[in-house]
Formats: C-alpha cells, structure tokens, sequence
C-alpha cells in the first residue's frame, strides 16, 4: 500500500496540534525541514508499507473559522512553526483550508445526533471521492471534554442507535458523534485526546462489525511520556517511590480549555491510571494542571519524586520539561495516519494495543512501560505487509 | 548452589559503599530491613540459584586502620544507615573487622608488585580456607585512581609477570594489582569503580587462562543511570538532544578524590564514553563534578537537556538528583556477588556483558541502555542453573 | 528589662513548632548549640534590651497528650534535631511537659467560651505567678483554622463580650478564643499561624484597652520568604513579571491539616495577599499545597516564574526551596518572644507592624518587601530601651 | 540637561548587547515598545534630569564588519528581538551603521599603542562634533578579556603615558586603550564587561585629572543578580550558608569568548568577588561557565545553596534562572549612558559607587546587597540636578 493516496481528517482541524500537524506535512512534503519527531521516519520502520508524506491529503472538522494561515501565524509567534517557514506554505495552507468543514456543537446542533453524525460521515466520504483516496484516517485533536457519565446505550451498539435517532437526546459527547461518523464512513479512528471519543463497546462493536481499527487515547507527550520512561527504572532497581507530585503550567488552547476543572477531569484521570498502572496503589500523586497564558504554547511540567532506598534511606529526583506541546503531538499524530493507514491496509480490526507506545491511556493494552511499547511497536510494524 | 557458603571480599573494605554493604547485609540477614535495591530479590530472579544472604561472609582489604562501625556511625549521621539499626548490628560489625586486611599501596609497599599481589592473594586464599567458602567473588570498592598510561606490558600477561617481578617497576595501578591477585587466587572479580582495575587485555587473558568470569566497571547509580534510561526517549520519539549539560555536587570520601582533578577524569571519561555510545557524537556535553563537602554523603546531580522537536523546535528538560550514593551502590554490590558467584559455579569465563545494567561502562557489552541491559540480565539470569 | 524572668506560652505546645523551639531554647541555654536562625543574635540586635536565653521560662496548651520527649524523637528521625541532643535535654523537657496544660477545643468543652478564656486565662496567670515572671507573651503555633466567615461581633468588643458569654454560641474560633484569653490575662500575644487569632477589630480593641502589644500573623518561612525577596528585584530592574505558580509539597501535622482544603485556603489566602502587595494584580498566581506525608517534617515548595524584559522577552526563573519547616520557624518563634517582651516592656501598644519582617502577613504594616522589613526591625530595636 | 543631545559610543558596537540596545533604543524612541527592563524609566527617576530617548544618537568601534541588520536578524531569530520590529527599524539600523569604526586590535595594529588611542579618541571627538552633541558617554560592551598581570605602569600615569608612546611596547588591553581614549576625549566611561579597561590607578588618575565620572564594571544581569539578591537574606535571618555552588549554560558570542578558560577567568574572578563580599569566606562555591552553542542568546544558571539552620538542621535551595542576556543588558546599557550623562553634567568626578546596582563587580564601592544598592542609587539621584 506504500504509494496509495491516503486522507488525513482532522476533528479539530484548526487546532494548535491540527495546524502544526498540517503545516509540518506540507514543509516534509516540500523538503524544507528534516523529519525530526517523526517516530515512523527511524530506521526500525525503514521497509514498512506506510503512506509516503507525498501521498497524505488533509481535511478535518472544526467549530471555529479562524484561517488556518492566522493560527500558523500565532504557532510561529510562540515559537511552534520558524517564520521564514510561513511565506513558503501560505498558498497549501489556504488549499487545505477549503477542506475544512463545520463540525458538530451540541449548542448549535437541531436535530438528531443520527443526523449530525450523518452529515459528519459525508463530509468525509465526499472527501475522500473528490480526493480518489484508499482510505481516510480520522483522528481526533479537538478540545478535550469532560468526563462523561456512563449510560447503559455506551454498551451497546443497537441501544446506542436508537438513541441517537432520538432528536430529544444527546446520549454521545461530540468526540464520540464524531467516532460514531467515521466508523459509519468506513474510515479507522485515532482519539489522541482523553475525551471518551471511541472508548466505548458500543462503539469498539461497530467497529468490530464494520472491520476497521482504531487507536487511543491521549498523546503521551510530555510529564506522562517521562514517568512510564522513569517509573519502570525506580522498579527495575527495586528503589520504592513513596510520592511522585506533579504540576503542569500551560497557556495555549488547551491550557484554557483545562482551566476548567471538569475539563481537566479527563486529562488527570488518564495521567493517574498510567502511574498505578507502573507503581501499583500506595504512591502518593498529587496533580495539578494550571492555566498560565503567558505561557503560549510552551507547557512546563515539574515532577518530584520522592523514593526510598538500601536500609530506608530516603531520596528525591526532580524534573522540569518545558515542551512546546504542539511540536510534540504534531508529528505523532502524522505517525498514527501512517501507521493506522497501514492496519487498515493490512486488514487489522479494532483497538491497535500496539500503538500504546503513543499514549497515556492505552486503548487494548495494559502496557505503560515506555521500552516495552517500543519494542511492541517495532515487532508489530514489521509484520505488516 | 544455592545454597554454598560465599565470600564477599571488598578491596577498600572501610569505605563508605563498603560499610553500607556490609551493615546492610548483616540487617539483612538478621531480617531488620526489607531488601529495597537489591535488584536479585525482584521477582525476575526467583528460581536463579543464588547464594542467600546468611551465605555470604565478608572480608577484604583496605589501606586505613577506622574501625567498621566508626564509619557505620558517620554514615548514620549522614543519613545513609538508621541510627536505630547501629545498636542491633555493633557485635557482628566488630566481627567482620576482623577480616579486613592491610591493602596494597604504593607509597608503604617494598618489593615487587608480583610479592605485593602474592600477599593479597594469600589473604584471600587464607580467608576462603578459614571460612569453608566454595568460592569468594573479589569487589573493588576503593578510591577512584587516576587514569593511568597505557604500557606494551599490559597487552600481554608474559610481559606484564616479567615486569611484576622487577622490584624496581610499578607497572599496574593498585585496582589492577588487586584484580591480578584475585585472579591468581582463583576469585572472580568485580570493578565497582572506574580505575582500571582489570580492564587490560593482560588480565583478561589471565582470567580465560583461570576459567574465571569477572564484572565492571563504574556502579551506575545516579546520573548516568538517568541518561541511560532517558537517552533512549529521546532516540525512540526522533528528537535531536542537542546538548545535554551535566554537573555532580559530591561529599564524602569519593567528593574529595574526585576533588583532584587527575583522578576526577576517570570518571568523566567514563560518564562521556556513555552519553556518545547513546546519542552519537555531535551532542555538547559538559560535565563536571565538584567536592562539596557539607553535602556528606548526599550527591545531587544537575543536567540540562536542549532538544529539537518537529520543524526545529527548542526544548529542554531539567533534571536534579539527590541521592545518597552509598545508599544506591551497596545493594548492587550485594547483587553483583551472588551473581557472578553464580556465574562462576556456571563456568562462566572471561566478562560478563550480560551485566552491563549494573555499570556505566560495562566490561563485555557495548549496550548503554537500560530497558536493554535489563532484558539482557533477565534472559542471562534465566538460564543459570 | 534585659534579665527579667520572662514567660513564653505556647498554643499549640506540643506540635512540631513548638517541640522544636522548646527543645533548642534548652540546647541554647545549656550552650550546646549556636544561635543559627536566630535573627536577635545578629549584631543588628547588640544593645537591644532582650531576655537572655537563660531568663526564658516554657508552658503552653495543646489538644493532645503526646510527650514532648516523644515528640522530640520523631523530630530527630525527620533531621530537625540532632540524634545526640535528645540524650541532654530529656530531663528538661520531662519538666517542661509539666507546664503544658489542656487546651480549648470546640469539640470538647462544655460552656460558654467566656468560661473556656476563663480557664485558659487562669492557666497564664498561674504560671506568670508559679515563677515569678515579669511578663508572659502568648505565642499561636497550634494547628491552622479555616477561614471564618466574618460576624458583626467580631467589630465591637462589648458586643463580643456578650457573645462569648452566650452559652449556646462558639462566635471565636479556637485561635481568637486563645489570643482574648492571653489579653485578658495581660499578656501580649503573636500569631504565628493564618488563623484569625487576634485580627479582629474587637481584639484590637481590646489590645489596645489594656495597652499591650501583639504581632502576627502566619511566620514567613520558606515559599512566601523568597517571594518577599525575589520580586522587589523584578521590580526594582523594571521587569514585568507575567505569572508566579507555586506548589508545596509538605508532610508532618502541617501536611495532614492542609490536606484538608479548607484548612489550606486560609494559607493559600495569606500567601496570595502578599503576592498581590508586591506586585499588583494581573499575575497569573495559582498556588497549591500537598500533603505528602513520606516528605514528613520536609518542606519542598517549586516556584515558577514567568517574566518580561526589554522588546517583550520571554523568560523564567525557577526555584525549589527545601526546607525542614520547624528548623525554620523554631528560632523565630524565640525571636518573636524576646522581641514582643521587649516592646511590651517598653509600653508598646496594639499591632506592632515593625515585625512585619517575620510574617507573611503583616498586621500593622503594608510593606512585604523583605529588606524594607529588615531595615524598619533594626530602625525600630535600635529604639528599644 | 534634560534634553541635551548626547552621544552613547559602544566599544563593540556590533555585537548582541550592543545591537540590542541600539535596535532597543530606536524602537523606543518610536513608540513601539515599552521601556521594559529600563530601570531610569521607574518613578523612582522621576524628576531626574537625564537625556531622553531622542536625544541619544549611537556610534561606536568595533572588529569586525558584520552589518547591524544582519546581527539584528540573527537576534530576532534568537527571540531577542521580535520579527515584526525589524521591519520598522531597518532603515535607522543601517543609519547607526555609518557610525560604526574600526575598533583598536593589538592584532592588526602597527605602531604605538598612544597611536591608537588617538586614533579611537580622534573618532570620538569626530562623532562628538558632528552631530553637535553636548557630551558622549562610553561604554564597553566589547567581548571579555582574560585577566592581565600588573605592571608598575599600570599604578602611575606618567609611566604609563611613557610605555604607551613606545610601540614595542603593548602595556594596555584593549578594553584599557578604548578607556584611555575615551578619557583623552574628555568623554566618561562605562565599563559592562569584566575586562580590566578603567579599572587602574593610572586611569583614575587620568578620569581625576580631567574631572570625568565613570562606572562599571561587569553588568550584573543573571546568577549574580539573583545571588545579590538572596545572599541577604540568608544573612539576615541568621542562616549558615555552607555551599553555593553555580553552573552557567551560555551560547551566543559570549559564550564562544568564555569557552576559552583565559576569558572565562575574568568572569568568574569578578563572580566569586561577590559571594565571598556577600556571604564571608568558608563557602565552597565551586563555579563553571560552558559553552552551549545551541542555547544561541539564552543563558541558563544553575545554583544550588545549601544552608544550615537551627540546630543544624540541613537545607537547600535551588535556582534555575533562563535569561536572555542581552535582553537584559541592553536597556541597563541605556540607563548607564543616561545616568552617566547626567552625572557628567552635574560635574561629578572619578568612580560613582552609586551606581554598585547595575555591577558585579563594582568600581567605587563595597556594597554588594542589592536592595542596599537600590536605596544609594536612588538616593544619588535623586541630589542630581
Ligand atoms: N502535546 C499535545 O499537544 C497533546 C497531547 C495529548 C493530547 N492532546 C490533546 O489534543 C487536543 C488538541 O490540543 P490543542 O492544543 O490543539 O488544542 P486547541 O484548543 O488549540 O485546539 C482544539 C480545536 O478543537 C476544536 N474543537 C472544539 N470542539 C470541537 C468539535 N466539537 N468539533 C470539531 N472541532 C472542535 C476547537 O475549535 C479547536 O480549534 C486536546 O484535547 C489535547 O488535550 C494534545
Ligand atoms: N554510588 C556510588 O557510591 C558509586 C558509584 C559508582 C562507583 N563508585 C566507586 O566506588 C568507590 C568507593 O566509593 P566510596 O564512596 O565508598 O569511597 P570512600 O572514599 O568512602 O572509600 C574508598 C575506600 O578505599 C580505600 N582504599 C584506597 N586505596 C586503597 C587500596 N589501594 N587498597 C585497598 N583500599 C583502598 C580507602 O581507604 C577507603 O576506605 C569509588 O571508586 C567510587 O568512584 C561508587
Ligand atoms: N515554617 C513553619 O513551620 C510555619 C510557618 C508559618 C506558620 N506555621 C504555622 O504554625 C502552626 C504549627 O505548625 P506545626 O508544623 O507545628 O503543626 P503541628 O500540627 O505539628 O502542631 C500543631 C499543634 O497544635 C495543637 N492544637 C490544635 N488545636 C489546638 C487548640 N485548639 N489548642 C491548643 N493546641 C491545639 C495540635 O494538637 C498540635 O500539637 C501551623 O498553623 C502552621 O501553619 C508554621
Ligand atoms: N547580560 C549580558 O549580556 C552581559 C552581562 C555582563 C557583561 N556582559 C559583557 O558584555 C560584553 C559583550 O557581550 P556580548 O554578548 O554582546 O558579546 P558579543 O561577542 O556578541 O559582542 C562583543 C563584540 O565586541 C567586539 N570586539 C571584540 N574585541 C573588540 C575590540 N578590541 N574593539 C572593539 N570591539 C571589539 C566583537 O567583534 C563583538 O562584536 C562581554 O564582555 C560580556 O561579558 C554581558
Ligand atoms: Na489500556
Ligand atoms: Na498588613
């Protein structure tokens, strides 16, 4: 499949992560930059069927009209795009625009769900005609929600559609609506955002029954990339971690996104999963996400780690990462429309656990451990064909 | 073998690793302490047939006279050892005072170094015979020694006994001289220090020859431990380090070694030989490290990470370590002799690469990452018998 | 009044803060240690007329039983006091636990809190009488309040006076009830912690009714003191500070009272104010405390700061303070005795806002700039005679 | 002498401080940036008498050709200057260009070093008159120097003027000729670098008898800023400053000249001045300066103090401050030639102590606390009429 064109669709298309996204495709595709970040550019993938940058088109759904030329324009102010970059992609920017459709907003949404999941999947499907595309890789790189309670129609499919036929219901969160149009539309879902998006049975049903893939959850990029990388070393020396407290200081749309409470749920529920999950119960974790605006794209973390040693003896490390988020999820996200294109080449079906590498809160594996997704992902891409 | 007495003897057997490891090992064995750092207690190691704790009887060599429990009493009041536990353990301590034995040094020695290392051996052989051991594993634990030049003689054990004999020559540093004589006593040997010790081919001819396996060099327990799992990060997700700065404030009898720069570059050079072997060259790395004598036992290491991302991107990651170092060596010494213990009942001959986890700058390997070492020792480990 | 026998009472006498200000004013006396962290043995304070460390005479309230000798041990085990002290002073401290008498709490007390002063009152005199004291100064280090929500009552002394003798009314919180009980008995009191304790207007009031001095409130000790210190150096080079986030990481009684979020804002309230007063609003300032009971007496507090220079460059500061949080305010709360003795002695009356060197919030003073404070102490001392 | 036109002369007119402040100085006078970092622009020089924007015109010498523009783009590139200000200014950059000669370099040189004086003092009166200015400050902003040995020369003008008429003789430093010309030309001196230039008896003498004021030296703009800062407090509040230990990652011009230890010494003499002026000798306070290319104008400083307080209880603090060293130099630059200015018309003579705020290693003072610095300064101000 190495050479098929491939679509891109973005929910949340005029993101910092979509729009850096976008713009580093068209600058690899141009050969003005080195694929630094591009976990699928290493040599372990040299020989693996992906779609070539050449072969990606890009389109996507948002709620906002902001150009897409304006956010790059802000991306390079923070320090997430070089200037002399933008006068080189402006006119590809302006093209991918016109691929860039209303998306779904309960608040402005009458109607059915059914109906707007409807008119999400043709957006997608028209895309992928007008383009003569193999296959559209939806990912989703909108606002993160809140958590979301659980309704038995989650469980199961049949449920589910009745509800969503209901026009006095709104029984999905929109990441999911949009999980729900783009299994319908035959396409495989990456969530790179904690959302529930397509963290549902009912849903993991439908794509069981429709024989597409899917991956997630959240992008392991910063403070959570760090901890499975450093937790499994404290274990592996037999060193006990008593409390690992972390704080977060990030600007940037996702840093007022967060600023809410409720909003910021998700994020630290799939951070405080993955820690367990290295250290067992019994650490004490602390975890804040503050908004600092001034901080634009740039998020600091700070992480302290208390551990205890030989005879008791008590011992600390401390991290600071000060990442410019956008690079960071950027051209994972480009990786995953690779790689998942190629599952779906290969006839792959429901949650890819071998991707867990890419994030916090693995969908289909219990792996957190960063070496072990590695050499998971490795072993997995090369049995693609 | 589980179960066959086995001596521990430690070159510089008062110092602060030594002491740790030996009260460490006597609360151990009176069952006053869980095993935290003992990495051969982790579930990876059950069924390998390693000799217990109440097997191991300790010994060695040491150039000052301080009595064992004098030292366990300044590393109680540095933080490393309970004061609490110095009660319970006092008799036993005195006991194993009792088998340290005059060192070699150069500056008191008369006579040829092959008569020098002829008595170290025989306080090895005399020690072995005394206590019944099936086998006794030699660890050197003493002060760094600056590096040393290179000579034809240490190419080649012909020439290097001829130059021994010569009472007017001191061709091998002191840690290759205790190497000598441990192999000619039939012992295997560890070097937990960055001397030069038994890395010359000389000397690994001489452990073929013997039959016996050996181990090294340079406990990794603290910065270098942390580069070698992060470095790894960084190659995995395609970011470019750029610069990684590092800078180790250091008390203790080892502060004040490396206060010196001649012999401070043992260590820096095998800290750098790392950080190229992980990130290839091209990368700034200045490192220093500092004597900071109120600091006591407590090592707190600073290094700055500068790292490209996706279209160019400048990041970084800040890093503070404060460990006790005795803290985070002893219990690795304590591993290292069961397992090469075990090794040696193997047949195991020449170095041991499986255990370059353990060092950072490891004899027999040219692996510098963690996940990787430890798979490594895992899988060698599995097939002791 | 340089040698006057001199009474401190302190509420909250057997906590951390206290355990450890009583336990070094016993090694200060015996000479068994220097005066470090003592602000009135610096030259600065030579010639001021103070209550030698030998004049100083120790009882107090508390809520719970513990001895202070057990106290003092846990102490030791956290590296607030030396291992080897304990041995010296155990006798003394046996004596000084026989000053400390039960304490008001809500919970238990039967009877209007006029009855409960009352008693409280009683227990000061006693002991003022019992040795002969010239004067008692009331010190606040029990355990942090709430906020309280503000009553008409808490404005007009006579109104108070009524309330607290309605059987069926708790109008004071514990820490107002033990500073009205220290005035009506009096005696000049301190407010070391973010209670409300003696600032309200109907306790000024009544301060000032019976002309004696107070200070307060809430030491400033570790996070707060470099903020005094760090950001009049922003100010004074013109640089615009954008954001100050903090976190504190701290174990021990304070920990596990702070856990408690309402507790905790009375904190996070004092801290904010002083923040606002340096700076002007419009910094982004979120702030949080975390228990972390493995840290146990620890303090780590990590400030990060966001600031803007020349043409609107962006840079930052970060600092990591760790603190032993007693150590720090122990000698401070001696200080604070001597220095209200002194000035009750003197005839002072009302808030002494000359103090505000050593709080975080001022009662008395608007000036939180760290060497401003400085200067106005030795300024107002020098006046002492 | 408000408005007086006023020349500001920059010894290494092309480089990042000076090319910040020149770029800086022209936005300013614009309106299109605040006078962030501008310390004269505070309340506290209200009133003051000093040149205004629009009346410093810019000249200055330097070593190499590269055109202001050019240095200005790689600034912005560096996010010292912001992209969308050079547009603005590109025009007055080249203007400020023609003003620019060539500076002395004992290199190219041929003939005495009174030759080049005069030729370096003949270009200042040149400008001077040219633009018809009513005085020209001198400032050094040159790349640092390694430190020189002493020559009786150096102590007696006469001499001096003697060696410098020979040309086998190089007697001066360079930074030493531009003062001796500057001097000659009946201008006052500043000298930003820790250089010698004025700073010896032969060059007082010269300022006295010409009745010029000057200042310096070593802007104080980072690590020593911060030190300044907090070593005060630790004083203050009795605590025992044990170790003070300073790691500096610095990229940039500067960093280049300081990998060269010889340059770097100047640095660190002048830092280590500082802490033992602050904090008394019996510090250990190791320090480094390394060269980090791709840190480009960030400099980032790390130190680690650690302090014993009551009881002898251990603690520490750590700082990591990221800087953008010209941002923060360059308005200081224009301060100093305003200040100086003023000082030169108020008739003011020889080293101005006063201006210790703005040093590391300040020339007519010994007060090194920063907020004791802050009050002479704005006292001395505040008497200039
Ligand atoms: N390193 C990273 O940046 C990183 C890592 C992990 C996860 N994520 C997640 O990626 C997501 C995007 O982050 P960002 O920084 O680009 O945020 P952003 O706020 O810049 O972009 C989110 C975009 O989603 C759009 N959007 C909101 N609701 C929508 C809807 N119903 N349909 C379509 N579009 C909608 C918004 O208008 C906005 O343009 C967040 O959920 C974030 O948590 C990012
Ligand atoms: N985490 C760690 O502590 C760590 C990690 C890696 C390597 N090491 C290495 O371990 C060694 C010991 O460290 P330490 O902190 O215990 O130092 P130390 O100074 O406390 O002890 C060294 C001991 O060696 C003795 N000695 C010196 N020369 C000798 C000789 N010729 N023969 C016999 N004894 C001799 C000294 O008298 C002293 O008792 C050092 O080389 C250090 O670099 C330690
Ligand atoms: N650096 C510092 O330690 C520092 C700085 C500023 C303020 N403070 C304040 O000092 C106070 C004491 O701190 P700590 O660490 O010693 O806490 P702690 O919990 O160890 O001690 C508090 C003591 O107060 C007692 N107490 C509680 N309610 C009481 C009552 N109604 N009457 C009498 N006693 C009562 C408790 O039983 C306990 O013994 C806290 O409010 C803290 O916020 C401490
Ligand atoms: N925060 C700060 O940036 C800061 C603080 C204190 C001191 N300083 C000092 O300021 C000076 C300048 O720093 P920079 O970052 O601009 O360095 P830079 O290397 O960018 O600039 C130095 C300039 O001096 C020129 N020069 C060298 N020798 C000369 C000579 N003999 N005559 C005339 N010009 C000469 C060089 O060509 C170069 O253009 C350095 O000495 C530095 O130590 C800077
Ligand atoms: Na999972
Ligand atoms: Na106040």
């Amino acid at each position: 499949m190495t050479d098929e064109p491939t679509g891109l669709w973005l929910i949340g298309a005029r993101g910092s992560v979509a729009t850096t996204a976008i713009s580093g495709l068209l600058a690899l595709r141009a050969g003005l930059t080195p694929p630094t970040g591009c976990v699928t550019e290493r040599p372990e993938f040299a020989g693996v069927p992906l779609p070539g940058w050449a072969d990606l088109v890009v389109g996507g759904h948002d709620v906002v009209d902001t150009p897409l030329v304006k956010r790059a324009e802000q991306l390079a102010d923070s320090g997430v795009l070089p200037h002399r970059l933008l006068g080189a992609i402006t006119d590809r920017l302006h093209a991918a625009d016109a691929e860039v459709r209303p998306g779904y907003h309960p608040v402005t949404h009458r109607g059915s769900q059914a109906e707007a999941a409807g008119r999400l999947a043709a957006d997608i499907t028209g895309f992928r005609e007008r383009h003569g595309l193999a296959r559209v890789v939806v990912v989703n790189v909108s606002s993160t929600e809140p958590p979301v309670p659980a309704t038995p129609e989650h469980d199961d499919l049949a449920a589910l559609e009745e509800a969503l036929a209901d026009p006095t219901r709104a029984v999905l969160p929109p990441s999911s609506v949009a999980a729900y149009a783009a299994l319908t539309a035959g396409c495989p879902f990456v969530d790179f955002t904690p959302s529930t998006g397509i963290a549902l049975p009912a849903l993991d049903e439908l794509a069981r029954r429709e024989r597409l893939p899917y991956a997630g959850r959240d992008g392991k990029t910063g403070e959570t990339l760090l901890r499975t990388v450093l937790a499994p070393m404290f274990t592996a020396r037999a060193l006990r971690v008593r409390s690992w407290a972390g704080t977060n200081l990030l600007g940037g749309g996702d840093g007022a996104t967060l600023e809410d409470p409720a909003h910021a749920d998700s994020k630290l529920e799939s951070k405080a999963r993955g820690l367990a999950a290295l250290l067992g119960d019994g650490v004490t974790a602390p975890l804040h996400i503050d908004n600092v605006p001034d901080l634009g794209e740039q998020k600091t973390a700070w992480d302290h780690v208390s551990f205890e040693g030989f005879l008791g003896a008590r011992m600390s490390l401390q991290l600071t990462w000060t990442g410019l988020d956008s690079s960071l999820a950027a051209p994972l996200v480009l990786d995953l429309a690779r790689l998942v294109a190629a599952a779906h080449a290969a006839g792959q079906v429901g949650a890819l656990g071998a991707l867990a590498f890419f994030f916090k809160d693995p969908l289909g594996s219990d792996e957190h451990r960063f070496a072990e997704q590695a050499r998971e992902l490795y072993r997995w891409a090369g049995e693609l064909t």
